[in-house]
């Protein structure tokens, strides 16, 4: 275990911001730069402002939607697992790309990686008296610890969803709808579905002369494409190379299946053709990594993402019996939610913005009440409405009302105070006119 | 630092298991009992459930949506931060309550204990420039390494607010116009908001002869509400006692002010009644442990809940220049949001339910593809729809729409697929009508 190797260097208190200014280097620093410096975030981790709020909210509200219209209903996890749970899904080298640590109590604990394996020990030991099928989903913040790049930061979002206890065929169909009515609710212009079976592979490369036993090694150098690599691995084995690199370099439409052994895969497509799915690419080549695949799988990509491209991934698995429960079947889905919104802008996707009604400008104090009463009157019918708080000059305070976004500002002088007419400016075009409290409340 | 001299035992990969079932023995053991004991959550986390989430996330939207009226907007922070943010805001000892540790890098970081010092971290270091006031909300999983116990978990949530940037008093007019706010939109039936003032209380305390620099050592005895001891430590400095605990003691309406010197809270009040927020109490003695806050105080409380009644605590509080920011006036508070709903529930509030609109179920193979095109246009046309995947008989899978909650079941039968009308039963009558798909959609 790697982790009981890491150097947990005591460094005294005093001296704990000048090794943090050193250690972030690559940051830079800002505050009060002639007094302390200020304490910085974590390195690969991200700040959210409002604007990147908005847009994340609309696309997780998204699909928290879609996946209600389709009859899955959310759970949620801790933050952080004992480690045995990730290292009994992906191996014990997942701890290198962890934050494990121990609590004060010794446990011996990681923050998430992924959200599947929580998930399913959720259900093992809160939800396996429900009937069946279990259609979940959940959305969440994962971690970690890797080299900060584009596109790659230490914590990053996941949606995902999983169906556990359905017919096999069937509930791969409703995922695979799921999968793609999320893509399509995102907005997203251009992204591509690609479907493969490990099932398919697995006979491939039986009859290739690998047998079943020495097949778990291959599955990350297919995964990785790495085509070099797997005929050299495969010589070694003295398997037929020629059949199994034509059918993973082959890629298409149904007609692929013709060239691989049976599946169900047939049967699932028949499925999505019924739910109207299509667009979607067969590739016999899809391995996904890990080794609890048992069935149907499948990656979405965005093309206009270069090397990052895949923004979702999934299949079907047998993890329940792993993490200690009972087998069931499970098959299931999780989508960069980073991603998703890399490609959104890099695909110029418009995000809607919520734009404020009133800005209330009272011009002195003797008109702060009259406005204190008509902001929580907009406010109650419904109305988006903010005030100045800053007792800025009128010209001051428009630019402010201007520059967060508001639509419309409301002023409130001496003359609007004795005549209860208020005055709205038409923050886009300029205009003002007189109006009655009542008459915005009725808008 | 007692965090460095926590012992970090090594325990080997293969017996982790058995040493968490061991350290765990609280827990239930649940899953596969005759095979491997499976892997449990940690200690004082929680899983949330179907039920659960679908009430968390209503009570989200319900603070997210009033402080979108409120014009305030969204921030996120990292779930960690390094240690010293947390120490320069609430002091040392504040790490035996984290979950503090080292990562891979060395660095010494921390699960966020709260959101307040993040939130003000992330304005130093990405919002000094824009426009003020600005004003801000989060919502966010915060972490304590304490005894879990009724109400008291090691991960729990806070939705908070903070104004940055604003005049003082118009600030604290408007971050408790949105703290009532929020606590209406919870449905909360009772609560009580009590509104306080640390330089009311600082002033009594230097009238009654303990000067500034000695007062902040008393600032957590008060906000215990333990008298006694107040009382030994006003002797031991040789103060008077007996107008600080009437001060201390007394609570009620405006008049209460008359009783203490000055402090802007009157303006504040006023202000509150022109936004038509009533029913607060004055309280001079809330003190809110911490020593930052400069200002007016507040907490809310819910009767219902006995000794673990608070819901919500804020005021204004100078910490940007703590954290090595510019000085900038900081009004703000936090909700306990699992205390909420536990409130909600003590108080029996209904919160609406979901409820699938139809459960489609085709009789058998022949019958799938068009109970899938329906489903499918159920779905696009914005109503919930499902589908059996488990090839249940009828009664069956009528038993199981029922269990989930859904609204009507559509029957697909070999005469349906023949005459093209559906068979809509509604579940909780058992009345059942032919139906065409085209009549469904436009409901």
């Amino acid at each position: 275990m790697k982790a009981a190797e890491i150097p947990r260097i005591y460094i005294p208190p005093c001296s704990c911001l000048h090794r943090m200014s050193r250690d972030e280097g690559e940051q830079k620093r800002t505050g009060n730069e002639a007094g302390r410096a200020a304490v910085q975030r974590p390195k690969g981790t991200r700040d959210f402002l409002p604007a990147d709020m908005e847009k994340r909210r609309w696309l997780e509200t998204n699909f928290r939607k879609t996946a209600g219209l389709f009859g899955f209903r959310e759970v949620a996890t801790p933050a952080f697992e004992h480690v045995e749970l990730f290292t009994l899904r992906s191996g014990p080298q997942i701890i290198e790309d962890m934050y494990d640590f121990r609590d004060k109590g010794g446990r011996h604990l990681a923050l998430r990686p992924e959200l599947t394996a929580p998930t399913m020990r959720l259900f093992i030991e809160g939800m396996t008296g429900d009937p069946k099928p279990l259609k979940l989903f959940y959305f969440g913040n994962c971690f970690r610890y890797e080299q900060p790049q584009k596109g790659r930061y230490r914590e990053f979002w996941q949606f995902g969803a999983e169906i556990l206890g359905a017919k096999r065929v069937a509930g791969e169909v409703e995922l695979l709808c799921l999968a793609d009515a999320c893509l399509k609710a995102s907005g997203l212009k251009r992204y591509v579905l690609r479907i493969g079976h490990v099932g398919v592979l697995r006979n491939v490369l039986e009859d290739a002369g690998v047998p079943a036993g020495k097949q778990a090694p291959l599955m990350p150098i297919i995964d990785k494409g790495d085509h070099d690599h797997l005929k050299a691995a495969l010589e070694d084995l003295g398997a037929d190379c020629g059949h199994v690199m034509d059918v993973l370099g082959s890629h298409g439409g149904r007609e692929i299946l013709s060239n691989v052994p049976g599946s169900g895969l047939g049967e699932v497509l028949d499925g999505l053709a019924s739910a109207g799915v299509g667009g979607y690419v067969i590739e016999p080549g899809i391995a996904r990594g890990l080794d609890y695949y048992t069935g149907m799988v499948f990656e979405a990509d965005v093309p206009d993402l270069g090397a990052e491209k895949q923004v979702l991934g999934g299949g079907t698995y047998a993890l329940s019996e792993v993490l200690g429960g009972e087998r069931i079947e499970s098959t299931g889905f999780a989508i960069g939610f980073d991603r998703v919104l890399v490609a959104l802008d890099a695909q110029e996707v418009p995000i809607p913005r919520s734009r404020l009604d009133y800005y209330l400008i009272p011009m002195g104090p003797s008109e702060r009440p009259l406005a204190l009463e008509a902001l929580a009157a907009l406010r109650r019918s419904g109305l988006s409405a903010d005030i100045d708080i800053s007792d800025r000059n009128l010209s001051k305070a428009l630019k402010y009302a201007s520059s967060s976004g508001a639509q419309n500002a409301v002023i409130i002088g001496e003359s609007e105070r004795t005549s209860g007419n208020l005055t709205v400016r038409n923050l886009a075009s300029g205009q003002q006119r007189p109006a009655r409290l009542e008459d915005l409340l009725k808008r």
